[in-house]
């Protein structure tokens, strides 16, 4: 009898449970009993599921557990994404391509057409405004007059937090801390520059300790480490407005013939599906995202370079922005992403397609100066999700959307 | 040469485009010589890229353009998920596991941890309450005094639309069709039952041909066939409350013992965390997302069973509330979902990692009635991540978020 | 010793408390008292409060408790407000005069310039779109099976609930009972046309009966009457994505003329100013509002004609558009409101200087059929705020204009 | 002829225009004169519009134009609102009346008998947590380049910004400029303590001139001095989140007794419809306001005391939170608004009966230190309002506890 039947058989036995295997075997082994005790008690065959590239002792704990195997998307390229050529103050110069990663037809092609509209336009301006990855804990306090000390003391006390949260990174350095009060619940967000990490563990680890030096000197005691006032992975105003992770944006100019020949439509016809689409529709939709599909821009790429997909939700606060300039000779259009939440190091980077997705942008690692790295990639997608939205609006302005994807989606 | 170094040359010395590498060679030898090409542009290797398990030529135009290979998640199972035992009325029934693709440690053991404590309390029950996928296209009108008219004529003449509609598709209903002015733009937000597809295309063609036909009855003209009020991969209101996708209820009753033995806190101390943290906190932040990381299990499974992960937007669109009851002998917790946009046919379902992650939930293909299958993913989607959420709020009210990510993270 | 003083003196004593005095005098008596009380215990004097037109009489127990007085506020004039001129369509016909009480300076006369601008234009369209007052109670349920079974039994016994709602009220009908779900808790959301009453209290009372059969034929217990799905007096996307009471919108082109000669601006100009601030400000700042100050002269109006103040919430969920048309020519604007709750009968509509006020617009009482004067009492609100709009965008255009021809000057 | 009716044969012949009379008679007679013309036009009779208890001449130009009269309102008192008793660290300490103008029957008796719930809870604790007026001017650049150099400028020369905004008045101070970036949009939320003022007037004086220097010193044109991230008079998330005028928290802990006896009900029911009502049901509706009826409060009391109401709706941006304690023997309740925009000097706070219901509540004119009479009118309303939540939820609760005794006795 193989390692593997042996084990299985003691996990239908009740000897062993399925997250303890482990224990028993090395990862690939692990993951081969799983798939065989899964196929038996589901009937699925998991060949494919299988068949995986990367080292799965890498990736067990620190990606992954219960590893079965993996799930393997198609990965398309576009660009180049032409971004701040001849100019220095972006983070990135010059020629990218981006990996993405998809399932959606047609979505790799259409980004890809809005690259080369923004290419015809001489490039796009990219700039990351704002670096801010949030964590924000929620303490009782005995009524609103402890509410109120609390909240004081936190105000006044910014420097000394900010050593104690320092302390426990090498990197990260803490930019804010803002103190809420609702009751007799008080929340503080601490807003850190995390470089090149995305940086939630970074911001949670540092963050226990900032909450501990609360609870010491204040009354306040610390219910939840996430009070949602980060906020996490939900559609949330607070980072809609305020930023969390990056806050980027992007624009470019083009002439009314590049509209022509690679959108097929015309300025004016842009700008109207984009104020009727994406301002005012957006707007009676009660929503926080003003664009057309940012976020089909923003998971494409993170899937392939192994960010947070989760964190697509923030990625999705977005605003476009069309202006007919010239007297109708150009077309001025820009993305602005309030929370874009990308790493070049930890998490999913490591990972080897991601890696090596990464190394296609040019920014695998830690950047120079830290946080360059990262600050380059923002720029990157958000580029071309201004592509995505460019291509997107001229095809609904051509009044094309269906045959678009009838010619392209199957 | 070979075939692939030559078309390589063709592409670099201009004669042909990246894109257009599928019309000279067949598919996989399409993304080797872009591979190659994007190697040599930017220095990168893409070695695991290029080792792929899937048929490219299913995927090329389905699913991805610009093919260069595949990304490679890992995939963890989660389970098994019990859900409506001895219960007719929910879409499912039974022990069902659930594949998980993260590259974010800790998750899967989380959500694991959940469906044990669900499984524990008797498992959970859930129900889908609405299936609609909308696509709202907006028209523009002269004025308000032709906007009324088209609205009332849309009001009027639903079931004339519903023809017009359903005669491109085979399974899809017209559930509603309702209009909503601003101005001179008209909006006609359509909802479909569309079985067990996600719906975004069907919904997409179907919706031309209805716009078509109020073009032609009323003074509107289209301006986009999508108008945001739909309201697609973005964070927005109108699909928090009037739902997108399935709308989706799963609930539990765990007792004290469960608690303190699985998720290692008390049900008060649950409850606490869930009203400072996802209620009031949620509150505070302007959010549209009541809940603690929901995001993260749609995500997840999104990603290993082929759905659109941009979606996960909407799949943040969750409320979760506890209770505590029987003077404290018992926990009870829920999770709703109001947008969770899910398919077993179609998109990136019948990519084989894919189709296999649904035949461990046993719901590939289209389902008997039709849409069984999709409301089955979706119930099981939301009560592991009811779990995400039990284990989440107890790993937060034991105060040991920070340890946990340290013990399992790294 | 006068009965004032006799009465003052028991209260002092204990003997009677503040709100007994109806109780043992009129209600001017009362009144007096409680201002001879108040000023003793606060140092106040309350002449001018003491100084009111209306019978006490009258407003104690329908309109207000405790009554000390009058509160005064200026009333000013604005119009005529020309609207649906020679159009059948609309509710009201012509030129109206809106009284707008208010303590803000610069404000009528700010609205009264947005109307000659309106007037030039050749007058406003307006229409009511949809009239819907709402009430939505909350019920509790033992799980989501039984919520599922409550929401489907409301759906499926929408005229039994109509006939339920409906035998309370002489004028109001039920267009609306929709359930929605989260968790343990089911809210059906009723709407009712309420006819020329703004309705809150005729929904109330319906609502009440409804849920009485609810909870007869359903396992749902009622916790309470509104659960704020309704939701009254709080800024929500129900009611700015669904509407409350009417929603209205009202538009008007301006030749480039009228602009530079009322609004001392152009067409660009108002045009730049409404997609930098009221759309993409709007959007930016998560608002519910993408109007410039439309609440102003909701408010303003609501005062003068006995509407309820605290319902100016839900008045400003509106939506400005601006659009150059016609190569420059002309400017097309429209505010739509979601969410306007307006009566012209019951609450405080019957008080003396509001009733007068009511008869300024023409639609004092029940109108014929009933219903039309509140539709018409909201179209000319609606009205005289795109004045609003259109006025302060073109203060706002002209003022960086005026100072850009500073500049050039020096 | 007596002037009168010449003034108005002057306008009836086009000679004068309604809004010219103050150039031609006194404001009482100008007043006059529009009545009669009025009352010609419309039918309408305008006796008691024109039995008005304020000084026309102090009106007109400071809190209205084309004055033709009063609007009178009910004006009720509440209290003693007990508040801060033996406690320094609020604004205001002891028992405050405070008058509220309604035409709503019952609602002064129902915040009335939350006082004295609150009264026999011992008091309730106020804090004013911040205060900040703030004003929002939006800025056109050429491209995301020059908005990331405004920004930046902007963020290094807050001093400046300060110097100059703060030499446009004598009381005003800068306290934050924050600059917010859409594209080749650039906003720059200045937020100032105003102290006794409401401060808008003063906020938007002081930014007009910061708006300058920044014109100044960086590449942007101001567009509008208002931007819409102030956010006036429009329900917005960015002061829900972020707080305008005060952020005032107030509380309060009843014994099970006190909810018995006053609020004839139970702290576990109350509770019940908070939790349903007031958190998950406004989750639900995509709201910024988790409260009962807090705008109620607000509005009546903004009425009578000079306040602006269109203000009313930042004033909904309330959480009213709920919490039974020490095994039910007592009930924890509080109420926040993030945005309550008050002030005791300016505006309409020197009319005649709101000056004398300033007085009852005690803080007519300037405060002692600058900004204490502000910060006490703001601990008063927001208690009273507090009261308003308590007896709106008592009466919800106990209507559906008082069905079930019904039911019992059947």
């Amino acid at each position: 009898m193989s390692d593997v039947d042996d084990l299985a058989e003691r996990v239908e036995e009740g000897e062993l449970r399925l997250h303890e295997l482990e224990a028993h075997a090395d990862e690939a082994t692990a993951a081969e009993v799983r798939r065989l005790l899964v196929e038996r008690r589901t009937g699925a065959a998991l060949d494919t599921v299988g068949d995986y590239a990367f080292a799965p002792e890498d990736a067990v704990g620190s990606n992954i557990e219960n590893l079965v195997g993996g799930a393997q998307v198609p990965m398309g390229v576009v660009g180049p994404v032409r971004i701040n050529a001849d100019d220095p103050d972006g983070a990135v110069s010059g020629d990218k391509y981006l990996p993405m990663a998809t399932t959606e037809g047609a979505l790799v092609a259409s980004v890809n057409r809005g690259c080369a509209a923004i290419r015809a336009g001489g490039g796009a301006t990219a700039r990351v405004l704002k670096n801010a990855m949030t964590r924000a804990p929620v303490f009782r306090v005995a009524d609103v007059g402890e509410a109120a000390e609390t909240a004081a003391w936190v105000r006044e006390h910014t420097d000394d937090l900010a050593g104690t949260a320092e302390a426990t990174t090498s990197h990260g350095e803490l930019r804010e801390a803002t103190p809420y009060v609702v009751g007799d619940s008080v929340f503080v967000r601490f807003a850190y520059d995390t470089k090149d990490a995305m940086g939630m563990n970074m911001a949670t680890i540092a963050t226990q300790e900032a909450a501990e030096h609360i609870e010491a000197e204040t009354p306040a005691e610390l219910v939840a480490l996430s009070g949602n006032l980060c906020s996490d992975k939900k559609p949330a105003a607070v980072n809609a407005v305020n930023g969390r992770g990056r806050t980027v944006s992007a624009d470019v100019t083009l002439s009314r013939e590049t509209v022509a020949d690679v959108l097929k439509t015309t300025p004016e016809a842009i700008a109207e599906a984009n104020t009727r689409k994406n301002l005012v529709g957006s707007a009676k939709a009660g929503s926080l995202g003003f664009n057309a599909h940012a976020a089909n821009t923003v998971a494409a790429a993170f899937l392939a370079t192994g960010q947070d997909i989760a964190q697509v939700v923030e990625g999705a606060n977005a605003i476009t922005t069309v202006d007919v300039r010239d007297g109708g000779d150009t077309l001025y259009a820009s993305l602005t992403i309030a929370s874009l939440e990308v790493g070049t190091v930890g998490g999913g980077t490591k990972l080897p397609t991601q890696a090596e997705a990464l190394d296609v942008v040019g920014v695998r690692g830690g950047g120079s100066p830290p946080g360059a790295n990262a600050d380059a990639l923002a720029e990157v997608i958000t580029t071309a999700a201004l592509g995505g939205e460019l291509s997107l609006l001229g095809a609904l302005a051509s009044s094309h959307l269906a045959s678009a994807h009838e010619e392209l989606g199957r």
